[in-house]
């Protein structure tokens, strides 16, 4: 890492309120084309979800904002509005299954407003909008802050100098580690896998290491056991959707492979999530979401495969705690087995 | 399987020799287009291996047709001609480093004219073009055969209902492994990997196995050790461009990760190679081919990568014995840790 950015790449900034709705930049197409969806309502909030346009870390800042916009929907009275509010989390929430993380945007929005609500039964409809957009923001805040907490905790688990190895798009939780790394003095290198089928790795992660002056080499899905076995890695760091209690680690698929290539050669996993599930004590707990297997047949919308078959899509995989080192969260680092500590120890170990 | 096809894949006839040249079937193009290569001599035949128009078993036939191609050009005297066909070895032998399959094919043809200059200290032209062509057809003739014997070991191991992993394109290996399970009835699923950047998975292997009426599925190079996990795949089995005879396959990148994962999830690894390499006592004595990186940063001509990024290609990896469970071979399958009995053991076990 040759230099310290000096302002946050874009993607850092990507899922934006204003007063017509809600932008969000089209990861689809990023970096070679930068176009943003404009999502007027809550509808279409949700379709862009579930179509992809954002992912990771997006879809968590495109509930909170989504909530607003149900917020702003003219209602006749504070019950009927906070009732729509409840509707609109519930279709947010199902845009896709497997991250938790539009369950806890919502959340933040419906609690600020029956807050609100309990402290003035009487709320006019622009004090409704009002709660709602400041427990989105509040949100917003709380998940960066957290991300830059996290960041520290993984940094410091890095050498001074070598090479990681990530997977898929780790967002905000991989940028505040590489910034973290950065304010430090560390010389990180990174490979990142092209996560096939969408290019999350190729297109996202290899732009946002450019765009933070990290030297960034890419490889294909298959190669990372190659490095491992080589010995070119240090670590292998990743985002996670989900971690469950027992230490499980839900996320991209691929990573899993990964996990397994590095644990047999010696190169520690370190997971990263702001906290681990208290609502999944297990692995079966979590649903794995199947995206459209026609989806693996192609690659940015240009046919790659033989029309004689059909492709296989689960969107995530599931790593078991023995293949996984560290579980790097807000709090700090923690060993798979000892997730309960995150939620009863005082402090960060 | 549904079905027993009725006639031969193109792809296990796509090297063809010709009055006028070798005819190659460009495997960078198929099954979207289906163009032949012309190579009007030696040096276009060397070019054509070099530049991936051929690959897996492709380049044993581009060598052996080559050698002719250079047995036929005019030469001043048979001492000349011999010269150059020593010569033209060495040119095709060094077309890519990893796999042995040109030397092997050089040798039939130098061997074939070697013994009809001893018969026949005063070989005329005609003549010296007649041997180097009947050597040429004998190594044809013996690869396809010890591929079907292969073929037929590797299918005895296969369960008669169930799923295989394939990762890259086994070319004859494969199709001869399909066709004897078959004749034996077996009723094999298969999942192929797209194998990036090349995706010869997505597009050589997923047609070819449709192309004989298998059950194909397509998954990206991450998601086999999820399919391992969940109970889905039956045995991983892969050609290997060479196994050392200390049980190491070198084999397209891609074919480590998926040992690992397999033999962590208790599923068989089945790499099938004619015979384990002589020559080759242990990994370090085979080279591994390294590519031009900018090949993982385009998908069939097209730029998928973010342009702040260099690639690396490892064309090859190397899995360890201990991942391997069964070297399958033209005369039995054998244990890693066995393969000197395949030189020395009278019949097949």
């Amino acid at each position: 890492m040759p230099k310290t950015s000096d302002h946050a790449p874009l993607l850092a900034d990507s899922v934006r309120l204003a007063e017509d709705g809600v932008h969000i930049l089209d990861r689809r197409v990023f970096p070679f084309e930068r176009r943003w969806v404009h999502a007027r309502d809550l509808g279409e909030v949700a379709a862009a979800i579930q179509d992809m346009v954002t992912q990771s870390s997006g879809p968590y800042f495109a509930a909170l904002w989504g909530m607003v916009l149900a917020a702003r929907e003219p209602h006749g009275d504070l019950a009927r509005a906070r009732q729509r509010l409840g509707e609109a989390g519930q279709e947010l929430i199902a845009t896709r299954p497997t991250n938790d993380h539009q369950r806890k945007a919502v959340q933040w929005v419906i609690n600020a407003v029956d807050e609100a609500v309990a402290d003035n039964p009487g709320l006019a409809p622009a004090e409704f909008v009002a709660a709602a957009t400041a427990g989105a923001e509040a949100g917003a805040q709380d998940y960066r802050s957290r991300s830059r907490a996290l960041g520290a905790v993984a940094a410091a688990l890095l050498p001074d100098e070598g090479h990681v190895l990530t997977h898929c798009w780790g967002d905000l939780y991989l940028v505040e580690t590489v910034t973290a790394a950065q304010r430090l003095g560390k010389r990180i290198g990174f490979f990142c896998t092209e996560t096939r089928p969408y290019l999350q790795g190729a297109r996202l992660t290899a732009e946002t290491l450019g765009e933070m002056g990290v030297d960034t080499t890419l490889i294909t899905d298959g190669m990372g056991a190659s490095l491992f076995s080589q010995g070119l890695v240090d670590a292998l760091v990743t985002a996670s959707d989900r971690i469950t209690m027992d230490g499980h680690v839900i996320n991209k698929v691929g990573t899993l492979q990964l996990a397994v290539a590095a644990h047999a050669f010696g190169v520690p996993f370190h997971a990263l999530a702001q906290s681990p599930d208290q609502h999944a004590s297990t692995a079966s707990d979590v649903p794995i979401e199947y995206r459209d297997g026609t989806e693996v047949l192609t690659t940015l919308g240009h046919r790659t495969a033989s029309t004689r078959v059909r492709g296989h899509y689960p969107a995530f995989d599931v790593t078991p705690p023995r293949f996984v080192t560290t579980v790097v969260t807000d709090k700090g680092a923690f060993a798979p087995g000892r997730l309960q500590d995150y939620y009863t120890q005082e402090t960060a170990p």
